[in-house]
Formats: C-alpha cells, sequence, structure tokens
C-alpha cells in the first residue's frame, strides 16, 4: 500500500499498464453498467429512461453518454458484461479433472445459481434482449454462440469416445443447444415457481440429461458425490 | 356428390350444424390466416404490411378487416391457429396405449417434423411472437402454458410410479419445461444447420432425453423398435 518511491522522479511506467487515473472511470462504468441492468430488467429496453439509470447510478446524464454511448449503445453493454459474468461464472464452476457426471454437476449448479442471485442479470440477457428485436440481434446471438460454444466444450469432455476431437465437438452441438434451451426454459419456470432451490432445480435437469427418463421412470437417480 | 332432393322442399336442416353458405367465410378465413403465417414470418409483426397480405390471400383489404380484424387481432388469430396445429399434430401422434418411451419418441418426432414442414408456423409461433413484446404476451404465455400441460402429460404417463396423478403431474413440470425449451433450441440450431434431418434431431433428443449422457458416454443408445 505505503509506496515511498516520489512518483515525479519515477521513471514511466509500462505504457501497456493502464494509470491509476482511469480507475475512477472504471468504477463509474461499472456503477452505470450496475444501474442499467436493474432498469433494463425492471421496464425493458424501450420504457427505460435515460433519468432514472442516472439517478440510480447517481452519475449525470451527460456524462453517461460521455462513457457509455446512447441508449441503444449501453444496452448493447449491459448484454456483453452481463454474458460475460455468467459464462465466466459457469465454466470458473467446472474443472477439467473432474469426472463428466461431477463437471456438468457443477456447471448446472453454477448456472442456476447464477440466475437466483443475478435475476435483473438473467431478465436482460433472456428476456429483454431477445424481445427487442433487430438492433440487438447480432449482440444476442453472438452471446447465444459462446454460450453454446462452451457448453459443447463440456460436453465434448464427458463424451469419452476416440473420435477426433473436431468430429465430437461438432457432434455434441445439437446436445448443446438441447441443454442451453433446457436450462433458459427450467428458469422461466422457475420464476413462476420460486419455491424450488436452486439445487433442487439443478439436480433434476442433471438427472434428466445424466440418467435420463428410461432410468429416472425405473427409480434409479443420479446423485452428487 | 349429387343429391336428388330438391332443397326447397327439404325440412330445415339441423340448427346445430353450421349452413353451407357459412363455407365460404371459413374458407376465406383460412386463406386469410394462411398468408398472414407467411407474411408476419417473412417481416415480422412491425414490418408486415396488410397490403401484401391481401394481395398473397387474394382477398381485399377491407374484407380482411372485417373477417379477422385489426392486423394485431389478426397476428393474434395466427398465433391461436398455429399453435393449436402444433398441439394437434404432436398429441396426434402419441398413443396412451404404447410403452412410454415409444410415446415419446413419436411425440418428438412429429414435433421436429411440424417445425420442418411448416417453418413458417414455426417462425411466427416461436420467434415473432416473442419478439412482439407486451400486445401478444398473453397469447404467447397461454400458448407456452399448453404445450408444457402437453408434455407433462406425456411425461406423467411415462413415470410408472404409483403415486398419485397430480403430485406426478407437479414433478414433471420441470422436466417438461426442460424439454420444450431443449426442442425449441434444437429446431434454432438445426435452422443453421438444415443438412440434418427430422428423424436424427429426434433421436438426438429421445437419446438425450431417455437415455441421459450417463448411457450415450458408454455408449449405449436408444433405439425404436
Amino acid at each position: 500500500m505505503q509506496d515511498a518511491r516520489d512518483p515525479r522522479t519515477e521513471s514511466p511506467p509500462n505504457r501497456s499498464k493502464p494509470r491509476s487515473r482511469r480507475l475512477p472511470r472504471e468504477v463509474r462504468e461499472r456503477q452505470i453498467l450496475d444501474a442499467a441492468v436493474q432498469v433494463f430488467a425492471r421496464h425493458g429496453y424501450h420504457e427505460a429512461a435515460m433519468d432514472e439509470i442516472s439517478e440510480v447510478a447517481e452519475i449525470s446524464k451527460p456524462m453517461i453518454y460521455a462513457y457509455l454511448g446512447s441508449k441503444e449503445e449501453l444496452f448493447v453493454a449491459c448484454i456483453r458484461r452481463e454474458a460475460n459474468r455468467l459464462i465466466e461464472s459457469i465454466s470458473g464452476a467446472v474443472d477439467a479433472d473432474l469426472p463428466p457426471d461431477e463437471q456438468l454437476w457443477r456447471g448446472l449448479r453454477a448456472f442456476f445459481e447464477y440466475a437466483q442471485q443475478n435475476r435483473a442479470s438473467w431478465t436482460v440477457l433472456h428476456r429483454q434482449a431477445s424481445t427487442q428485436g433487430p438492433p440487438f440481434a447480432a449482440e444476442l446471438s453472438a452471446w447465444r454462440r459462446r454460450a453454446l460454444d462452451l457448453v459443447t466444450t463440456l460436453l465434448s469432455r464427458a463424451d469419452g469416445t476416440e473420435e477426433d476431437r473436431q468430429v465430437r465437438h461438432e457432434q455434441m452441438q445439437p446436445f448443446a443447444a438441447a441443454l442451453v434451451g433446457a436450462g433458459e426454459s427450467m428458469v422461466d419456470w422457475w420464476i413462476e415457481h420460486p419455491e424450488h432451490t436452486a439445487d433442487a432445480l439443478s439436480m433434476r435437469l442433471m438427472n434428466l440429461v445424466w440418467m435420463g427418463f428410461g432410468d429416472m421412470v425405473q427409480g434409479r437417480r443420479w446423485k452428487p458425490d
């Protein structure tokens, strides 16, 4: 914390390293995005007012425009940041050295926990982004592709066959699409049935995709270690 | 075809039977809806023009308004009719006397075949309806609830346990939500990978939800009878 060197006599810092004066800007941008996600989730893109975002963020409107651009650009920045957060929290939960079922279980749990603890983020990503039509379609399909790619990679690891990695990755794509859609749809259902826990939802999806109905109807269940 | 009876001396027809003069209206309404589904699928709700619907249907605009109301009412009528068609084609394919895996297989195949053979219908139901926001949200959530209810009922039949029917139906809801979302998401993927057949897609989803990854990674596959 304490640096005895006199900055005035210090040699110039490495140019690629962000200067400390940029920090306030990063903090402000984070405040703006946090506020915007809340407001977009609450009202939807069209009804959300920059005035309310400015109020919640406690940052003036001209400064919001200067930092993050128009309302449209702000919405795109929200989708991008929230998609990163969700994808990082899933991939961070999954350790490639674990057995495949344990990887899948941890990934599913991270997903449902994210959706529970970051409801506004999920609403913006899943509902607001998809209902706002053409201007955001590119950003939306980019994030869905990344989600699909993450799940495809996770599933490819679970497939113990000796096939070529590329072929395996491709074969896993429709399964990954199924799993992504299953998760999204279960969260929609969950929002109307909030009495269930993230663990209970993860366990159901885990049983569906790991055990399958064929085992479930005969009473066989998957259980974590 | 040839009816020798003189209609003028005929006793009045059963009142509950639609009179033949209503037939042209039904036919016209069908033509209008067929055209509207094509045009809404092509351009989306906002960009779709009543002029184009009138042209494709070969029915004048005033007659379209007289029969099916405003553009908004016409769109709602499209969602309603197409949802009925899809739900009927799935439930029609599934015979309650078949073994549970066979029921699930037939249901999935009917779904993917419908999405393939009725692309415009699927686009209106899945993409256009969900991206048009508030005015259609009620119709959309009504049809999703019906789809969910159909799948929940199918899955409840598959569950061989002795539990009370009501409890079983409720327990199956999150699985049904997962399955509905999985199917929707696979069709989205399929549209970008049209080289796959409806059978191949159905077989993948069947294996995922009946066998599960636990079996699949060990090379066990579900096969139809």
